[in-house]
Parts: C-alpha cells; structure tokens; sequence
C-alpha cells in the first residue's frame, strides 16, 4: 500500500469540485463540493447516533438502502437541522445536482454542515449547482475538501494504492471536522471513493468496521452532531475481480480502508478546534478490546487531561483517574502509566502509585506536537488507541462566539 | 424553614476549626479542617463512584458501616491518592484527631483533597492537630470551610432551622468544589451536621435521596474525582423524638436536608472553576424525572453549549444537538426550547425547529450571572433540574498548569 496525493479523485471515474454559493460570507472560501463518478457506484454510509437528525442525514439513510449511489452535493455554512423546510431543500439539493449531472434523484446523496436550526438558503446552492457541475475535474478533490470546511484550519485528504491479486486499485478520501467531534459513528463528514469492484453488502461491513476502530475513536469536545455522516462510493472502474464474500482479497481492501480512515481520524483530532496537541492514547493490558476503547475514550475525552496537556503538565494523577470513571472494572494496584513523544518515554505512575521521575524529561516530551498517553491496567493482552487534542483557550475563543 | 448564618456550627453541640498545616503554600491559607460533636453522633456518607479512591475514602467506607461517628478531619492541598503509604496516612490523621481529641479511632473520618499521586506529608498534619483542636469552636464553620477550599474562589456554608412537632432543629453544611465535578456520587467535599435524633438507616436513606436530587446534578467539568465525599453527623442534641421510622416528621427533615444540599450544589456550580455564568436546565414535559435528569446532564456537560453561555450567544443548536445524544429516546419534532433570566423568557425553538426571535433581547438575558435553560419534550408531565456552569478562557488558566 502507497500513499498518494489526488485525495477522492485518485480512484478511475471519480471528478470532484468545490465553488462557492454564498452561504459562507468570505467569497475566497468554496462552500459547495459536488464529487461524481462517471459510472454507476456500490455504496454505504454510516451516520451520527444523535436522536435529531439532519435532513440530508435521514434523506442519505433512506436512499442508500438501495447499495447505489453515483454522485454527493455537500454544503457548509448551513446544517439544515432543525431547520424549516429541511426535508424539501435536502431532496431540492439533490434533484439540482441530478438534473444538472442527468441522472436519477435517488442517486444523489446530500450534507449539509455548519450552523443547525436556521433556514437553508436553496435557491443560492440550486443557482450555483451548475457552476459546480461545470468545475468537476479529476483534479476537484483538493477544491471539495476545502468546501467541505467549517472551523476546520487544514483540508484533509488522504488516498492510497495497493494490489489486489496483481490489479492495482486505488482509495481516497477527503473529511471535516474541528469540533462538535466525538465517538459515536460518523463524527464529521467523511467521503471516501474508490474504484474497488466490491458488492454492496461487504462495501458497508467494512466502512461500518473501519470506522468503528478510527472516527469512532475520536473525540475533540464530547459533542456528537446531528449532521455526522462516513460515505462511501465504489465504481469497479479497477476491474478487478468483484469481491463478493470475505477471504484475502476483502482482507487487503479492509486494511487498506481502515488505513485511510485512521489517517483522516488523526487529522480530525490533530486539527480539533484550538488544538495545539495531538494526544495519541493506548490502553494495554485489558480483558477484551472493547474494555481498552472504553477507558482510552475517558482519558481523551477528560477536560482536564485536555488542559494538563494544554499547559504541558504531566499531571497523571487526572488521567487515572479518568479511567477510574470510565466505567470499567480494574484493579487501580495494577495500573501503570506512561507519557511519552516518539523521542523518548517516560513512567510516571506504577502499581497504581506515583514514582519519582523527571521534570525536565516530561517538559521535552510536551514540547512534541503529538503526546502519546499509555496505560496498562495488567489483566490481559489487549489494546485499543484512542484520538484526542488538548483544550485550549483557542477553543473557548471559536465556541464562544461561532454564529457571528 | 428559615436560612441562618453558622454553617456547621449552627446546629447544637458542633464545633469546628481550620487551621494553616502546610500543605499548601500560602500561610495565609488554612489547610486543615476539623469538626467534632461534643456527642456522639449517628453518621451516614456518601462517596465517589470512581473505581480509583483515595485512600480516606476507603477508610471512612469502613468506619461508615457502624453508623457512628464523633469527628472528621480535613486536608487540601493533597488528595491522598495513588500516592504511597496513602492507608497508612490516613489512618495515622484520624488517629492524631482521635488521640487529641480523646476519642476512639474508629470515630473519627478523614478527607483529603488536592493533587493526586503526591504522597501527604502526613507529619505536618500530626503536628498541626494539636491546634486545629485547641482552635475548635461554635463559630470556627467559616475557617473549616476556608481550610476544605482547593481552586474554590468563595467558600461555601449554609444553615436553616426548621421544627419538628414544635421543636427546633438545626442544620448546615460547608462544602467544596470547583473543578473535576460531574454528576455521579458525591462529586467534592460536603460535610453537614444536624442536632437532629434520627436513626442511622434513615439518615443515610434521606443522604443518599437528597445527593442523588442536588449534588448529583451539577457539573462542572465532566470529570468525577477519586476523592468525592459527603458526610452527615445528627448528634440529637434539638431532643426531637427520636426520628426511627418514614413519616411527616422524616418528610420535614428531608426536605431540609434537600434544599441545604441544593444550596451548596448551586455555589459548586456557580463558582466552577473560571465560571462567569451559572446555568440551571430544567427539563420538562418528560416521560420519567430519570429522562428529564439524563436530558438536562447531557446539556449541562456539553463544551459547546458551555462555551456558548460564555459567549453570549443563544446557540440553542447545540442545545437540541446535546439532547439528541444524551441517550435518551424523544421525538425532536416535539421539543420546545426556552433560554431565560429570572426576568424574561426567550422561545428560541418550537415543534424541534428555529423560530426568529430578538437577539438584542438574547444579549439582555446573557448578561444576568444565572442563564435559565428549559426545554419541553412534549411526552409527560416529570420534570428535572440538574446546574452547570459556563466554559471561559479561566477554566483553561486554571487546569493548565495546576501543580505548579
């Protein structure tokens, strides 16, 4: 498996574009991405647990139950939740770009993302649907990436190739989010192509497994919205033999898609809004995997481990304790925890009780722009990692004041 | 029911003292916290959930047992958590109280609260209870509840008398808490102390019923400490007839103990740490009060919603949005939602959508220091209160460089 540069366009048949319609305020700031595939696609989707939905959420569950989908229009600014209308204007977002690309509305999945619970201006997406239609290219995913944006600071974009019984077929994917972000499915916008010739059903087992173990081990602020959505297009266009039951071939697929969930899953988190730290956190040594998820969960999720890590203090004394709420049996008496950066580690806590280390040593390591937490609670071989930032005044700062 | 100064000294026969030990820096500061009845008492606690206690937690879980206590000493400044020799000092504080103040061991509770992972410099302790006794007296609540401070910026004490069948009882609380605060057992330090004749099973059923309605409805961070501990003394001293069975004399004393913790758990949430609002949630027109309770948590405990409060702006999305994920079943196209002042009332949502209202009127409301959230589901008559406070640029100075 290599990594690559083309993001949502580097898999055959796939266009892409991002163009602005108005709906953010800045004109420089593309708020409109359409991605397209030239040929029929498999597809499947994951979306946010949150009881309130979006409309584009619940319009994307009920047209994917098909397993076919050929195009997604996407805006921000605007998360028509809650919103007046917004059944209406999710289907009108989807017959503009389906008129517009000459195919059937049911083939065309829609997002919204930004403010909930104010009017979607429609008619500004509609008269700008076809300038997006016109500005698809093989080279647009750079430009729906950015569209995609909120509060996010970077674009993220990730695409790989790997083999499959000697035809090489390709993967990639573009995300949002900055806040709002926590585990419990989907947790941002995520679109992922690839031109993997996969059935419907085995395409949705791996997307729901793959983000089970990456988005879903992200959090940025404890929110779970009402618009988080993971979809994925697959066209065939590789050709290679379809994969229609599990066994190597859906093997290397999986680890290639999880790959690239997890990439875009640290960009997330790297890029939470007001981070300054990328926290990385391993939990060892549990009964069952589930166990070190759920405890690798609280620690990332603590807002005062967030702020230790914030001002570079190895207070472990917050992240045993964030494990001691996280609802999981241990024995504290067998807890022994690290901090550490790629450079150099350093225990901080064994048998449940703090030992002498360095001062120094710790403050080297929170210099680092990704902290590793690690813990091992001794009472069986596995592990599970967890993604999470820092709070930070900056985060205060955008929340405080994000509808102005 | 009348409110009355004295704090924990309000109630006959309690004396109390707080005294500078050393453990925290400043001389200026008291840091060791003694109360003692001049008689036995009947005694009940209630204690962290939090698989990871601190060593005085444990210890006073065993003492509990009897249903009997005389006196409780109290250090800030440490936690005695995951720290080494954390049973043995906490044994060796209550045995320092109980030699000083002739009693037996097995009378006397011990709290810490402060970093965790330090040892306690436990000699410093012993040599200072000598003074915290020689300080014991019927106004000494102020400088216990001075002592039992850690991030608090106020001190926290209430009291109230109230009659049973004509006679007079009294009852008050100190109680500390500012950060690592969230709903689940106890959530900081409270002591309150009655002279009220009741039994022990029933003081300790109407201490667990009156947390579970008070403390255990505030948050202020999501995180529930290692050290969490609310302790009731009742040593009969107002001669009632002895309180031994349910009833309207057990209804009187309950609703007492209830509105004292009430009090108490609002300045926790008011002085959060860096709190500029308090917010009080109250969610009706629920199914059960548990469902309007997990509503009002999930809202309470969101950054998003938290740093809105801060920011002045009713982004009541956020508000809709935490409900949805809280857990509970509800149908959004029901959920009506109000933010207020004491003074007027904003409908920002109705049917589960936006409703144009005046933002100038908004910004009127955010200036109060209380900001009222209520929402209605629409499916019952329950309802619940639970109190939180806002997330501010401070809560991040505050928790990034605590040891230190």
């Amino acid at each position: 498996m290599i990594f690559m540069k083309g993001g949502i366009c580097s898999a055959k048949g796939f266009l892409a574009s991002g163009v602005h319609c108005g709906l953010r305020k800045n004109a420089e700031q593309p708020d409109l991405a359409l991605i397209y595939s030239e040929t029929p696609c498999t597809a499947a989707g994951v979306f946010t647990k949150n009881i309130v939905k979006a409309a584009p959420v619940l319009l994307d569950i009920e047209r994917l139950s098909s397993g076919e989908a050929q195009a997604i229009i996407v805006n921000s600014g605007n998360a028509n939740a809650c919103a007046p209308g917004g059944k209406e204007n999710a289907l009108r977002m989807a017959k503009a770009a389906a008129d517009a690309l000459n195919l059937s509305q049911e083939k065309v999945l829609v997002s919204s993302t930004g403010v909930i619970g104010q009017p979607l201006n429609i008619a500004a997406i509609e008269k700008s649907v076809p300038d997006a239609v016109a500005s698809l290219s093989a080279q647009g995913s750079h430009n729906a990436a950015l569209a995609i944006m909120t509060t996010d600071t970077i674009e993220k974009e990730v695409a790989c190739q790997f083999e499959i019984n000697d035809t090489i077929v390709h993967l990639g994917g573009i995300a949002k989010g900055s806040g709002m972000i926590h585990p419990n499915m989907g947790t941002m916008l995520c679109y992922i192509t690839t031109d993997c010739a996969i059935s419907a059903p085995l395409l949705k087992k791996a997307l729901k497994d793959a983000v089970d173990v990456t988005f879903n081990r992200v959090s940025v602020d404890g929110d779970t919205s009402t618009n988080d959505s993971c979809i994925i297009l697959a066209n065939g266009l590789a050709q290679n033999e379809t994969i229609v039951e599990f066994g190597e071939e859906y093997d290397v697929f999986f680890d290639a898609l999880k790959e690239i969930c997890k990439q875009l899953a640290r960009k997330i988190a790297s890029d939470g809004e007001g981070a300054s730290h990328l926290i990385t956190c391993t939990i060892s040594g549990a009964s069952t995997e589930k166990k070190a998820e759920q405890i690798a969960k609280s620690i990332i999720s603590s807002s005062l481990v967030k702020t230790a890590v914030f001002g570079g203090d190895a207070n472990w004394g917050r992240i045993i304790c964030a494990m001691g709420y996280s609802g999981e049996e241990m024995d504290p008496n067998r807890i022994q925890i690290a901090i550490s950066s790629y450079a150099e580690s350093l225990i901080v806590c064994k048998n449940g009780c703090g030992i002498d280390f360095d001062e120094e040593q710790a403050a080297r390591i929170f210099k680092e722009k990704e902290i590793l937490i690690s813990a091992d609670i001794g009472e069986g071989d596995c592990y599970a990692t967890c993604w999470g930032c820092d709070l930070t005044y900056e985060y205060v700062h955008i929340n405080g004041d994000y509808r102005t």
